[in-house]
């Protein structure tokens, strides 16, 4: 077994747990180097201490290059569910990942699982949150065509003559990461003008670029299955003083997050010091959201940098840090993200793009 | 309430269930018109039979237009399960979506609910299942497009000089959507050449167009919230003997499937005799999955055409027929899906463009 397999091992041992149901892709491809999305069919990595792991998946999707893994295949219409419970002993704990769907803890406990069946997540997620070397490196790779792209997009905005909307943008976005990676976006890219950059979620619609507009552009890309993700507010043609204003608030709420950031600092610390620094300037209410999430193979991956998040930084750790400001009845919204790696005394960012206010 | 709602409440009633969790975002937005997909965080509508509905959601996501439904809002760090589990009635029976995370369903049973958590996505699945002439409508919309854009994306096949590959048909692919609707796929296309095709989830790569290759092209878009999907295979330059026989089997097999439907047969008999037919000609081994899945605002709702499913028929139902036989060692993989939607004595095909063969 590989060194990530025997890590988890170690931990169900330390904790007591005999058996370990994943399904997350990320994990399992954390573990097999394999990415697989069975979409609605199930797809479950058993790992127990008493034997070798088995994969159970649909025999629609090929597992070549699978090693030292035992694959249960199934068709539809068998009863998947059932064959991960017959391996199961049913005497000793079972632990499940948090994303397991309720049809198959129900099903299992229906099926006479006896002992509560508890939420495992923990045994492989502190592992996945601390990167190797090798994973920086994908993930510095990716970041670096985040960085180029977000240039070129913001470039195309102040040369268009045209009158601009957020799906037209978007489809130029599309076009600028096809030059760089196959793999496409590793989430749905935020396009968003002047009150729709209120909604830190806003879906991107037909809304035309407005003079002295705010465009909050959050968006990332997956290269070689590692992810990027930035988020940059500018402006269009002109900016009003009040916005000036709370950009520059956003602008040292993250880099004070980011200059506290090392080993050994708890999570909710660095939350705060973004949170509390934007609360004395008069806006905590209108930063309605977390600092920050861990991201990886999947865009958000467990962990994150929120006032509840009492677990020490790690080095390798590598997450966001993405305090904003939204007001809807002034039409601004102006978030500022950079991804950053935890180094031996401090951290990196993954992008290198600087945070100063432009104006397209 | 609207009808919805209250046929929801109707089934509850009538399974002596008292509260229902539902987070399927698809199951939301049928019975609120409102689409939310809140990532990783909660969303959770409660239906109870003794007070209004109640909806958790995370403060970030406006719930402009929502109506008869008491929202309750949530922040990062809040304890979002905490509030849910507040808001039930722990003497009374409690299900869920069959999607709920496996740490909801845990973390309700550790907060202390005593009676069992059980499924319960049978009370909205049904009704979802049957389409009203609207949805019929919008799903005729979507294919439409679908339709279009398979036949000029095989235009752009047979007419290209230069050598083709999976990556870049998809961009030209996703070109082609963009002119009739700016919803995006419902799902990722799958584009396939020659031995890629006989995996039925292969992952669009960088493979050349070879004379004789077999082109799988699985595709569909959304428009106005609605799925289309279809499958087409074709032939490159020229197809073997071997090939077309392959080719026309799949054809009179999914043909006879269609020929079969109509309300009150079973979902199974559908599977069955297209699979039957295959067997017979000597395939059955080859076609290893089931026949089709239902579908609607989600590419793959609940309720499918396979073996197990015997289930009849509704009028109003609207599935996918899709057989296929994949042969890896002749390079040979194909499938052949239309849309059917149960008329009052048969059926009627969404995609209206031919099954016949087509060499480009």
């Amino acid at each position: 077994m590989n060194d990530r397999f025997n890590k988890v091992i170690e931990n169900m041992k330390d904790s007591n747990i005999n058996q370990f149901i994943i399904c997350d892709p990320g994990s399992i491809y954390y573990l097999t180097n394999q990415l697989y999305h069975t979409g609605h069919r199930m797809l479950a990595l058993l790992i127990s201490l008493d034997k070798e792991p088995e994969l159970f998946i649909h025999e629609m999707f090929p597992t070549r290059d699978l090693k030292d893994i035992k694959v249960n295949y199934f068709k539809d219409g068998d009863d998947s569910l059932k064959m991960l419970y017959q391996a199961l002993d049913k005497t000793k704990q079972v632990v499940v990942d948090k994303y397991f769907d309720a049809r198959y803890v129900i099903g299992l406990r229906n099926f006479g699982l006896d002992l509560p069946i508890e939420v495992g997540s923990y045994l492989i997620d502190d592992l996945r949150g601390v990167k190797t070397d090798k994973e920086i490196e994908l993930m510095k790779n990716a970041s670096k065509i985040n960085d180029k792209v977000m240039l070129e997009l913001q470039d195309y905005i102040s040369k268009a003559t045209d009158k601009i909307t957020e799906l037209a943008l978007e489809k130029v976005l599309s076009q600028l990461y096809a030059k760089y990676t196959d793999e496409g976006y590793s989430f749905n890219p935020i396009i968003a003008f002047g009150i729709n950059a209120t909604d830190p979620h806003h879906v991107t619609d037909n809304t035309v670029l407005k003079k002295g507009d705010c465009i909050v552009i959050d968006i990332g890309c997956v290269k070689e299955n590692y992810c990027s993700d930035m988020t940059r507010t500018c402006f269009y043609q002109e900016v009003s003083e009040f916005n000036k204003n709370i950009y520059n608030i956003v602008k040292e709420a993250n880099e004070k997050a980011m200059a506290l950031v090392k080993p050994g600092i708890k999570f909710s610390e660095i939350d705060a010091i973004a949170r509390n620094f934007i609360t004395k300037q008069g806006y905590g209410e209108y930063f309605n959201h977390r600092l920050g999430h861990f991201i990886g193979t999947e865009c958000h991956e467990a962990g994150d940098v929120s006032g509840i998040n009492n677990n020490l930084v790690k080095e390798g750790n590598i997450f966001s840090i993405e305090p904003g400001i939204y007001i809807r009845d002034k039409k601004i919204g102006v978030r500022l993200e950079n991804l950053v790696v935890v180094t031996k005394d401090g951290c990196e960012s993954l992008n290198k793009i600087s945070l100063d206010l432009k104006i397209l």
